[in-house]
C-alpha cells in the first residue's frame, strides 16, 4: 500500500538529509558510543544543513518550516544509520526544549537563544523530572523564590537528557509553596549560573553516547528576565507541549522499528541455515509477516498523527496512545529481531544489538506505558 | 483525532442506514437467531434502501456508486446492532459475489442476473471450498466436463455461506484434469438445476441465523451460458478478487470489534463493584485504555486501505495484513470484553456473549490467519 | 517426563471411571447438550460407581477417602470424553457443596443430608452470587432474620450453578445488618421451602447441559435446624473453603486442556493440507510444540498442589494462583486448538467446538482471573 | 505452598555457599564487569568451598556428590547477588563440561584432568558452534586427520564461552568427511596446543565479565591421547548430554528470575509515587500477582525436572521444555520487573538493568528457543 505521506519536497530534502547523515555521522558513530560523549561541533553542521530547527522563524536565523513531516523525514534516515544517540539529541532539540523556547518567549529572549540555536551553538535540555518525583509533575520540590532581579533555585533533577552538554536549560520549579497546580514556574538556567552544579554522567545500560545526568541548584541565581511566560503557569505550559513531545518519541520509535526489522530481512535472506536460507523456514516467514503487519499497521496511526499535528487537530490523549503503543512495538520488534539473528544478535557489533539496548528506555522516557495508560484511561472514564 | 474518512454524504447515508436497521433488522435479529434463519423477505427492503449492491450500474437497477466507504458505513450501523449473520450474508453479497457477476459477466449474464441481485430478489453465495482442501485452491476436485451445450458437474463443496438459501452460486470447478493452475474455470449454478443438491444447514457455534452448507453436484447440469468469463482462467479470476474479499472482512472487523468496545465502555462506567463503579479501578481503566489504542490504531490502518482500495492501489497481500490483523483484534478485543462483563458475558442475551459466538470464525473464513501470513511471508522472502 | 503423581490404586480406579463414562455418560451428553438438562438418574449410578462423593463417612454411605488423586482421575476422564456440563455438575458437588455439608454440619444435619448424598440422591448447589455483588461477599444483601424456630430469608441470588436442579442449597445471607464481617451465616435451604422460588433457566453461551439459575427469596422460612455451622461466621466458613473450590477449578481446566490438545494433535496428523499433513507443516509443530510444553509446565503446578491439598498446605492464595493460570491456559489452549481445526473447529460436532464455547466461563466464575489477581497482590503487598 | 525440594543438608550447604559468594564474589562482581574480566583464582577458592565439580569421584579429589539440588541452591545464591557472568562460568564448568571429562573419558585422561578441575585450577569449554552453522551440529567443519600418534585440526569455531579462559576445551570436529552422523569426534584441545589460536574476545551487549571467544585451529597438533571416547561417535555424545545442559539452563534461568523478582517487590514496596508507594497502586499489584503466579508455576516443572534428573528419567525433550520455557520467562519477567523500576531500571548500577542485559542472550545460548521447538515439535509429529 503506498505510504502518500510525502511529497517531493520532502524526498528532495531526504537526499540532503541523507547526505549529510552518511557523511558527518555514520562515520563516527561508534566512536561517540565508545567517548560515551557526541563531538558537539556536529551539532553546528547538522543546524546548517538544515537537519533540525527548521521551525525557527527565517528573522531568527531559521526556516520558518514547522510541517513536521521534514522531522519525520530525519527520524527515518537516522534510524537507518542506528545512531539513536544522536537522533535521541536531536529529537530532544526538536521535539521539546525548541517549542518552549518558540512559544514561551518575549522578543528579548527570542533574540538572545533563538539565533545560537538555530546555528546548532546553543543545546537546550528540558528539567523536569526529580528523584522521588518521576511522571508526578505535582510532586516537584525544586523551589524558586524571588530575590530582586533574580530567583534564587534550590534542588535537585535527575534523568535529565543532554543535562552535561546543555547550554540553556528549560527548568521547572515551584514558585508558590502553596499554590497547587498553578504554582509552577517555568526558568531557562544557564550553563555557568551560579549555584548551578551538573552532576555525574548516569550510567545507563544503553544509549551511550547520549548523556543523561543529575543537576543540582543550590542558591543559584537566575535573572528575572530568564522566567519563560507568565509566573505560576508552568504546569499548563508542560501540559501544552505534551502533542508535540510524544508524536516525537512516536516518530522516532516507528522510524527505528522500520528500519532494524529491513535489516533483519536482509539478513534471514542471507543467512545459511541446515543447508537453506533462514527465510526458508516456515516459522521465520510467519515471523517477519507477522512483524511487518504490525509494523505498517501502527505506521497508518503515525502517519495520521503527523497530519493531524500539521493540522493543529492532535490531543495529547491522541498522542498518548501513539507513545506507549510504538514505543511497545518498538521494545517487541527489536526482541524478535534480535532472536533472529540468533547468537550475532547479541553482539554489539551487530545494529541490532545496540539498537536493543538503545531502545529498553522508549517506553519509560517521555512517560511510561502506564503513566500513558492512566491518561487514556481517565479519558475514557470521564468522557460523555 | 478526528477520523476524517468520511464526508456529509456519507453521514447522510448513515442516517438513512440506520433508520432502516432500527426498523426493519434490530426488532428481528434475535427472532432469526432462533430460528437459524433469516427472513428472506428484508434483503429487498434492505436493496431498495441502499443497504447494499450499489455499485451495480443504473441500467440494472443499481446506483453505480462504488466508493467503499458507503459500504464501511453499512458495517458500522450493523455493526451497532450486533446484527452479524444479517451482517455477514450482505457482506457475501457485496464484498464477494457481485463482482464476480460485475467483472466476469458479459451483457446477456448481466441483464440475467443483475436486475434481481440489485432488487435483493436475488441471493448469491461463492463455492470454493471443498472438504479435504480447506485454503488450497488448487487442491480443488469438482469437476466440469463439457457435454454439447452444456457442462456437467461433479463433486462436493463444504462451508458455504448462504450455501442454502442462495439463488445463485458461483462455482470453482476444474475444467481441465492436467491443467495446472489454469485448468480452473468458474460457473454459474442456479437454483433447482438438476443434480445440483444442498446437504444438511452445518451446526456451527455461532452465527446461528447465517446459513453455512454443503453443497452436491452429480452429473449437474450447467448450461455453457453460465461460464463466467473464459474457460480455464479461475484461479486468476479468484485471486484477482481477493483484496475486495479481504478488505471486506477487515471492515466488518473492525466495526464490530469498536462496536463491542463502545458498549463495553458504558457497561464498566454503569456497573457497581465493591462500592465503585468497575471504571473506577485502575486495572479496568488500563485494560479499557489499552484497547481503545489498539483499535483506534488499527482503525487508521483500515482506513489507509479503503482509500487505497478506492484508488485502485490496494494490493492482496496489503489486504491479506488487514485481514489476519484486524480479525485477530476483534477476537482478542471481544474476549476481554466479555471478561469486563463477568458472569453477564456468558449470557446469550449481552450482546457481547453473541458477539463472542459469532466471532469465532474470523480468523478462519476468507483464507486463516495462518494463510494470510504464509502470503505475506512468501512476498517477504521474494522481494528484492 | 513420568508424571508420578498416581499410584496403582489411582489406575485401577481410573479404569472403572473410565468404564463408567463410556457407557452412562459418553453416548448421552449430546442429548442432554440438546435437551439443556441432564437426565439426574445419572447421579445416583455415579455415585454408586464412586465417581464423587468419596470423602462422606463409611457411616453415612460413603468410602471415606479424601485423597484428591481420586477426584483429579475423574477430572481427566470426563475430559477425555469432553462432557463438560456433566463434569462441572459433578466438580460442584465434590469441590464446593459437599465440603460444607462435611465440615459444617451437626451429626443430625450429617444424618439428614449425607446419606441421600452419598447416594446420589441429593444434589447440592452453592448460592452466594447477587445481583449486583458478583464477587464481593460483603455486598450480599439476601437477609435472614430469625422468627422463632426459623429464620425468613429475603433476597434474589444469580448465576447459580445447578440452581434448578439442586435439592439442597447452601444459602449465604446477611443475619447482622450492621454486623460488617461477621454478619453472615450459612443456610441450608432445601427444596419446596415456603418462599423459596427458582427463576428462569440463564440463556448461557456455551455449556448447555449444565443448569445455572436465579433464585428468589421473598419470607422464606428456612427451620433453625438449617443454620450451618455457627451465627455470624458464614463469611469465614466461605474463606476456608476456597482452596479447595479453586483446586477443583484447576484440576478441571487442565484436564480439560490436555484432552482437547490430545485429540488435536490427533488432528493435525491425519488432516491433509497442501498435499501434506497438517503436522508436516513447520509452524503446527512449533504451536504444538509451545502448547504441550505450556500444558506440561501448568501440570506440575497442578499436581504439586493436589499433594499439597492432601498434605493440608494448600493455601487459598496458592490456590487463586492455579485457578487464574490453569483458566486462562484453558481458554488460550483450546482457542488455538480450534484454529488448527480450521473451518471444522467451528461446528458444534467437533468436540473443540462444543469446549471452546463452554471454556469461555472457565476465567468468570469461582472468582475471576481479576480478583484471583487482587487477592495475590494484597498478600504479596502485605508480605514482610 | 511449601516448596519441598530442599532437605536440611542443602540448606546447610546453603549456608556456606552464601557464605563464600558474600565474602568472595559479590565484593568483586561490579569491578570484573568492568574488567571483562573475571579473577581467574576465584574458581579455586569456589572449588575448595565445594561450589562446583562436587561430582567429581573422592579419588580425583572431588566429593562424589551428584543430587543435582545442590547445583540448583548454587544457582539461587549466585542469583541472590546478581553476579551472572561468574555463575555462567560456574555453569559452564559444571551442568557442560565436567560431563564429557567425567563420562567419555579413560583413566589416565581422568588422572591427567579431574584433579585440576576438582582443584578449580583447570577451566573448561565446551567448541561446537561455528560461523554459519549455529545450532546444526551437522553442518560443523572443522576437521581432525589423522597423523600418527595426532589428529591434526582445522578449522573455525565461535561464540565459545570461556574460550579465552579456557585450560582445556572440548572440540567437535569431523573426522570423516562422508561419514555422515557417524562422522564426527570430539577432543580435549588443551592451553599450548601448537597451531590452536584463541580470536578476539567477542563484544557482547551483556555478561560483560564472562568471556566468549573466537578460535583457530591452523594444522593444530592435539596427540591421539586427547580423543574422547570413541571415533565417530561425536554426535551421539552431544546428545547424550543435553539433558544435563538444558537443566543446567533452566535452573539458571529461574533462580535468576525468582531474585529479580523478589528485588522488585521490595522496590514497589518503598518507592513513592504520587504521594503512595508504587505496589498502592492496582496495576502494579497486578502485574506483580503475575509475576509470581507464572514463576511458581514454571518453578515446579524446574523442580519435577530436578527431581527427574536425579532419578535418570529427564529426556532431552523434557529438558528442551523447560530450557525455552524458562528462558522465555526470565526474559519476559525481567523486562517486567525492569519497567516496574521506571528509569532507574535503566541504570546499570540497578541490579535490574544489569540482568536486563545479561539475561538477553538466555533464549539463544545452548539452543534457541526455536531450535527447542523444532525439537519437541518433531517428536509430537513421531509419536504414537
Amino acid at each position: 500500500m503506498e505510504r502518500n505521506l510525502y511529497d517531493a519536497d520532502h524526498e528532495l530534502y531526504r537526499e540532503s538529509v541523507r547526505e549529510f547523515l552518511d557523511r558527518e555521522v555514520a562515520p563516527f558513530a561508534d566512536q561517540w558510543d565508545d567517548d560515551k560523549w557526541i563531538d558537539r561541533s556536529v551539532f553546528a553542521r547538522a543546524a546548517k544543513t538544515g537537519l533540525y530547527a527548521l521551525q525557527i522563524p527565517e528573522q531568527y536565523g531559521g526556516s520558518g518550516e514547522s510541517d513536521y513531516r521534514y522531522r519525520m523525514v530525519v527520524c527515518e534516515e537516522i534510524a537507518r544509520i542506528n545512531a539513536l544517540s544522536f537522533g535521541l539529541t536531536l529529537s530532544l532539540q526538536d521535539d521539546l526544549v525548541l517549542h518552549y523556547l518558540l512559544d514561551l518567549t518575549n522578543d528579548s529572549q527570542k533574540q538572545r537563544w533563538l539565533p545560537g540555536f538555530a546555528a546548532g551553538e546553543i543545546i537546550g535540555a528540558l528539567a523536569m523530572t526529580e528523584p522521588g518525583a518521576g511522571s508526578d509533575l505535582r510532586g516537584i520540590r525544586t523551589s524558586a523564590t524571588r530575590d530582586g532581579d533574580h530567583w534564587i533555585l534550590n534542588g535537585q533533577k535527575t534523568f535529565i537528557s543532554s543535562g552535561i552538554m546543555a547550554d540553556v536549560l528549560v527548568v521547572a520549579a515551584r514558585t508558590d509553596p502553596v499554590g497547587g497546580s498553578r504554582g509552577f514556574s517555568l526558568f531557562v538556567v544557564e550553563r555557568d549560573t551560579p549555584g548551578f552544579e551538573r552532576g555525574r554522567k548516569l550510567d545507563k545500560i544503553g544509549l551511550p553516547a547520549q548523556d543523561t545526568a543529575e543537576l543540582f541548584f543550590a542558591d543559584a541565581r537566575v535573572p528575572a528576565s530568564n522566567l519563560l511566560g507568565e509566573e505560576g503557569r508552568g504546569l499548563g505550559y508542560l501540559m501544552s507541549h505534551l502533542p508535540r513531545e510524544r508524536l516525537g518519541l512516536s516518530a522516532k520509535a516507528i522510524a527505528t522499528t522500520r528500519a532494524i526489522f529491513d535489516l533483519t530481512v536482509d539478513y534471514c535472506k542471507d543467512r545459511p541455515m541446515f543447508g537453506q536460507r533462514l527465510v526458508d523456514f516456515q516459522t521465520t516467514r510467519f515471523e517477519l509477516a507477522e512483524l511487518e503487519t504490525e509494523i505498517d499497521v501502527a505506521e497508518a496511526y503515525v502517519d495520521r498523527s503527523v497530519l493531524a499535528y500539521n493540522a493543529g487537530t492532535l490531543t495529547a490523549v491522541d498522542a498518548a496512545k501513539g507513545k506507549w503503543y510504538i514505543s511497545e512495538l518498538q521494545k517487541r520488534v527489536i526482541d524478535r529481531c534480535l532472536q533472529l539473528h540468533g547468537g550475532y544478535g547479541y553482539m554489539r557489533e551487530y545494529a541490532v544489538g545496540k539498537a536493543y539496548i538503545d531502545t529498553r528506555i522508549q517506553t519509560i522516557y517521555g512517560g511510561t506505558t502506564e503513566v500513558m495508560k492512566e491518561i487514556i484511561g481517565r479519558e475514557i472514564a470521564r468522557e460523555k
